[in-house]
């Protein structure tokens, strides 16, 4: 069986067996368990714990072995030594994956921990055994009701379309908090902890085929062999985005990755040459990272780089051009035809430009879609971002908006404002329609230059 | 009377005048006119409109002149011939300040915008008038309940002590909406317009000496006479710090800023060097402005740029650490005594270093404490920040950190996740004690990065 066939096994999963599950609320086992049967998983659960016969209704099996029927992935909370023997269990047993949540393992940096982990490495290798971890969060798939964490607030997250895989539990947290958060769905998400077994190239070239994925975002603090990831991304990239967050660029927090997830972060500046090489979308920052997942997951890149903003207030307008400057992205020139429609439909008090600002306009459902019909159709124009910050009657404006915008083969994003749109005007309107919402104009720039950045990787792989 | 005396009567009016004063929904005049009665202003208001007798039961005066009692500010939105005319009534009256809502001045590029807006500076010139705009947002000063602008949302905004001036009345809008959505309250805040007449250093002027506002927070676009706004700042800075948002920062947005403001945006690097040599704080974007804004709002500045970061997950505070590397702030090397305090407070599961990984202690009050107390009184750490992102279990942590860090000296910045904190930890309880709190990882890092910046100014400019 290859790779990706048995990943499928291990990301939608028939069954789960818990190692070390409690009915102790103080547990980790208890929460493992009880996350699983709380997000409503459908497929088969067996608690194993020697000390227990039945957990919430559940009859409760000595080992792993002793479970009657097949185990697709079994999540692992014992310790060290107990977690060692369990996963050779799970070799004898023929399950795909072993998610070891247990750490004590290379990150401690004692002489055992890493004498532990090799352990891990050589019982996956030639077993056909994935091992997810150690010292990992787990993985959670929302389209079949799976969270194998420790995590309960990842109990009832939004199902979508970007992956998510993270060497630290507590980012894989809130990578995936953040995007729920920001009205965006994942379609897996899986904390790889130390690496011992499964790293990031075989969950990228997993996600590379996988179709509920359209977006890939990894937070990475060090990696042994970037070229396996680099290779991986460079063929598949051209189909599917993918994003890193790249932690541990500074000398200092570099040492501190080692202690964290047992990987040296390494030179910042050879990291950032191998992603341009490869075509990885490096971030600066989780918003940043927040942004361009969000805009890739509801929108295609654009043909260029050429951009109109469109505004109701002028102040969040300049402000948006500026993000584009910092950004690459040029406003664009507009042909004389679409400047003599917009002098049309545009107040005589306010002058016609790039960036277009409508000001009151934004209330008038005729004028909101000469504007965008003309601006749109422009062929200088590759892409739009538009700033409704501070207007509480784009109603008229949003209406013309969804009619234009999904079918017009440009991308278009919209900063709504902190309040996050008027009581009519909500994200989820506009979201629904495939248009990404931000609530800060720069916001939505980021989110478009996301897309013009892919765009590029994708013409250049390709 | 000096300018500061009168701008006092400005910003503190006990009267407003609203001149093109409406009963039409429809009409700027009605929302200025309603915006300051529903506010809650407690002074005289006077509506002026020749074609009104009463207007929601106050008498309409047909004139400026006609009002029998002083009127402090009379804020005008007729249009532009009339606005000048309605100026020189107010010069004749003794009004303190003309606040004109109206555009149609300089900034729409014609002779006539030009002229007009110059017979505003001739009538304010020796007349002890200050005129406000033309093309503003108006004021708001939320401590009188005065919103005399046209923007309802301003109605009911948290007061505090961040005072805003901006160019655009929609940047103004939306600072002081960001501001507020993120708990921080303005002492007053006002758009500046075309600033035909009142301009950034006399606000600066006059908010150094105003006991209400702590904070100084200009959005500009552009200045004629720069070294007038430099020369107020060095002054005053060593007192307040001042945040400047620069808007038209590229060539392109530039051009856009003439015909907003009627000002030239001009090369971003003098600016920048400007900014520099006079102690102004130039801030990147809006997110940036809003979280410096608040930790110096809520925080004094430390002595150094020597940095602890502590955490309850390993990840973001990787994050944290790369965001302390790109603001210029260092990480501390805590003393030995230090070091053998947290390795006893601290699971021997997790390593001990800076940054400090609390992991599952932040459960643990006594623990909590032990660690923030040897921390925070390590003599080589200048300030703190905390990510407390990914915790559901952290009130005995925060109960520690409100017991401790209000009178350690030193500041504390937090980050709370973006759920912002759990139900027992809200922003709020945490920053009734003076401690900001965000909600992402990095951004608690800018807040911190402001105040040891402020710190540097304060020290170079006293």
């Amino acid at each position: 069986m290859d790779s990706t066939r048995q990943l499928n096994s291990v990301f939608y999963p028939k069954s789960v067996a818990v190692v070390g599950a409690s009915t102790n609320p103080e547990k980790v086992g208890y929460l493992c368990l009880t996350n699983i049967l709380d997000a409503g998983f459908q497929g088969k659960v067996y608690p194993v714990n020697p000390t227990l016969s039945e957990a919430f209704g559940l009859k409760v099996f000595p080992s792993i072995r002793a479970i009657p029927g097949d185990v697709d992935i079994a999540l692992i909370v014992v310790p060290p030594e107990a977690a060692v023997a369990a996963v050779a269990d799970c070799a004898v047993k023929g399950v795909k994956g072993a998610i070891l949540i247990t750490s004590g393992f290379k990150e401690v940096g004692t002489a055992t921990g890493q004498d532990l982990q090799q352990k891990l490495s050589d019982i996956a290798r030639g077993n056909g055994l994935h091992v997810i971890g150690p010292n990992t969060l787990g993985l959670v798939n929302p389209a079949i009701n799976l969270n194998a964490t420790f995590d309960t607030a990842l109990n009832a997250i939004k199902s979508g379309n970007v992956a998510v895989a993270a060497q630290s539990g507590g980012m894989c947290h809130f990578i995936v908090q953040s995007l729920d958060k920001h009205n965006v769905g994942v379609s897996q998400a899986m904390g790889l902890g130390n690496r011992s077994g499964l790293d990031f190239d075989e969950v990228v070239a997993y996600w590379a085929q996988n179709e509920a994925t359209r977006v890939i975002v990894l937070y990475m603090e060090g990696l042994e062999q970037p070229r396996r990831l680099m290779d991986t991304v460079r063929k598949m990239v051209p189909r599917k985005p993918v994003l890193v967050l790249k932690g541990g660029r500074s000398e200092q927090a570099n040492r501190v990755t080692l202690s964290h997830t047992g990987a040296l972060a390494g030179k910042d500046e050879l990291y950032r040459a191998a992603f341009k090489q490869s075509g990885i979308m490096a971030v600066d920052n989780t918003t940043e990272l927040v942004d361009k997942a969000k805009a890739l997951s509801l929108q295609a890149p654009p043909q260029g780089n050429r951009i109109a903003v469109i505004s109701a207030m002028g102040g969040p307008s300049i402000v948006m051009c500026d993000r584009c400057y910092r950004m690459g992205l040029l406003l664009s020139q507009f042909a004389p035809a679409t400047w003599q429609r917009l002098r049309r439909a545009i107040s005589p008090l306010t002058s016609v430009d790039n960036p277009v600002d409508v000001a009151w306009g934004v209330g008038d459902y005729a004028a909101s879609r000469e504007i965008l019909q003309a601006v749109i159709g422009d062929e200088g124009v590759d892409g739009v971002t538009i700033s409704l910050d501070g207007s509480n009657l784009s109603l008229p404006f949003v209406r013309a908006l969804l009619e234009i915008a999904p079918d017009c083969g440009k991308p278009v994003t919209v900063s709504l404002g902190l309040e996050r749109g008027s009581a009519d005007v909500q994200p989820a309107l506009l979201e629904e329609k495939g248009i990404p919402t931000y609530p800060v104009p720069e916001r939505a720039v980021t989110g478009l230059a996301g897309l013009v950045r892919y765009g590029e990787i994708r013409r250049r792989f390709s």
